[in-house]
């Protein structure tokens, strides 16, 4: 693993490191945010993940979450949003390849050999930071915008008693109704639709549902209502009677604006679950 | 109007009152919570709408609202649920007739001349109080429970401009699809089921939503989830983009045990919104 950089932030250490994946077979870059508190403690993980276009620099310089992380005693991650490099596939379109990887495990070509962003998440990056970081990897939580509240609530729900807390902004609901997820799980994942599920927040969320509390916020006056389908989640959650708050935020749009706008709230919601 | 009883009570006056209502053409009692403060200003109103079975009394009792009315400046308003007395039809189904009102103004026999709880509790009863106490008329808000919180919704989108919030504890939330709707607005308004949608907040949340924030708690382990369909309220709410939020409450059932453990939050909710 190598050190981009580190810099003191609100008491701790905002870092930006990378390391070879073995995974997504290409060097892989992410941002750790350390409260002060993780000096004398293995202290909390809350992971952010971002949405397409993102890089992990994205939400560590707008969301605003290392004021809030300090004050919890909560540990932030911000991994890539996909594989990088001159080796990796890629497409023309700003949500399909490189910056749009869904957080599935590529089954297709030309995606398969590096598109694994679940498996990154899931497993190697996990391993990678409590080994190098003073984390206890017993206490994670998750969020994320967009792609990146899908890949927050579909990993949360598909990987039972790994997060204790799971909360999105604007996220990507119901991927396999929307032309934010047909053309990339189709691309990803192949035609067989059996194979998306998995992938999908509302249909994961009325099967099986999340054993801990969950929080959605979601700008009222978003660009990409249409391509979000909030009322896709709203509804199974209602219907799965799932602990949680689905809240429709009125005015506020799909930027980063909404999203530091509410972080403070999503840090105690989380920092609630991973201290109690 | 005669006074039942007044009890001091959180530094104010919990009153129970009663008087000749030409709505319900029978005597209706009522119970309002005057706060300390009413002793220097007008203060804004909260009404709080019962559900099947109760009387004014329960939630005035059960609530333990009048703590954070109090604090907040508020007055409240706890009507009866349906007309009262001999003369009056009734059932004996505890949620048809008497206790039973559904809060619209019945057309069919035997129901008519007395069930016109939407009357009661849109024009008359506001006229009274408003006339009567110290209070703000320009500044209401409005929460229900189960079948209250029905009336409270409907009335809340039924009346733009009225309400400056609304909440609601359980509500039956899509009677033209429930058991508790189908039999009630069939007997009331008659097989027409198009005089029916006027009294569905799930469809006037589709159609017009409320100018205000709406908030919803829902007790995960409700008995009557069947009945209340929380999911088509959460739904339309989302489908809107209805500033507001939709909670469930984990472990909690229908009772005013439900009810109490969320009423600071509710209470400090439309307080947010009448001192606004």
């Amino acid at each position: 693993m190598e050190i981009k950089s580190e810099n003191r932030c609100f008491g701790g250490v905002q870092g930006v490191y990378s390391h070879a994946s073995e995974a997504c077979g290409c060097d892989m870059t992410f941002g750790l945010f350390l409260p002060e508190m993780a000096k004398d403690m293995e202290v909390p993980v809350l992971w952010y993940l971002s949405g397409l276009t993102c890089t992990h620099e994205n939400a560590m310089t707008k969301a605003g979450a290392q004021a809030w992380a300090a004050e919890a005693g909560v540990a932030l991650v911000f991994p890539d949003t996909s594989p990088r490099g001159e080796g990796v596939a890629d497409d023309e379109a700003y949500d399909l390849g490189k910056g749009a990887g869904f957080y599935v495990n590529a089954t297709e070509a030309p995606w398969a050999p590096h598109f694994r962003m679940w498996d990154y998440v899931a497993e190697e990056l996990p391993a990678l930071i409590g080994q190098e970081f003073s984390l206890d990897m017993e206490r994670q939580a998750i969020t994320g915008h967009s792609m990146g509240g899908h890949g927050a609530l579909t990993l949360a729900m598909g990987l039972p008693g790994r997060f204790r807390s799971v909360s999105a902004f604007a996220p990507i609901t119901n991927p396999t109704q929307s032309d934010w997820g047909r053309k990339q799980l189709g691309a990803y994942l192949g035609a067989d639709e059996s194979k998306w599920a998995a992938h999908d927040a509302s249909l994961l969320m009325r099967e099986k549902g999340f054993d801990g509390p969950v929080l959605i916020d979601q700008g009222g006056s978003d660009q990409f209502l249409h391509l979000l389908k909030p009322e896709a989640l709203a509804e199974a959650m209602a219907a799965k009677r799932q602990a949680g708050s689905f809240r429709t935020q009125p005015g506020y749009d799909h930027s980063y604006f909404f999203v530091s706008t509410f972080m403070e709230e999503h840090v105690a919601f989380h920092a609630e679950a991973l201290y109690a």
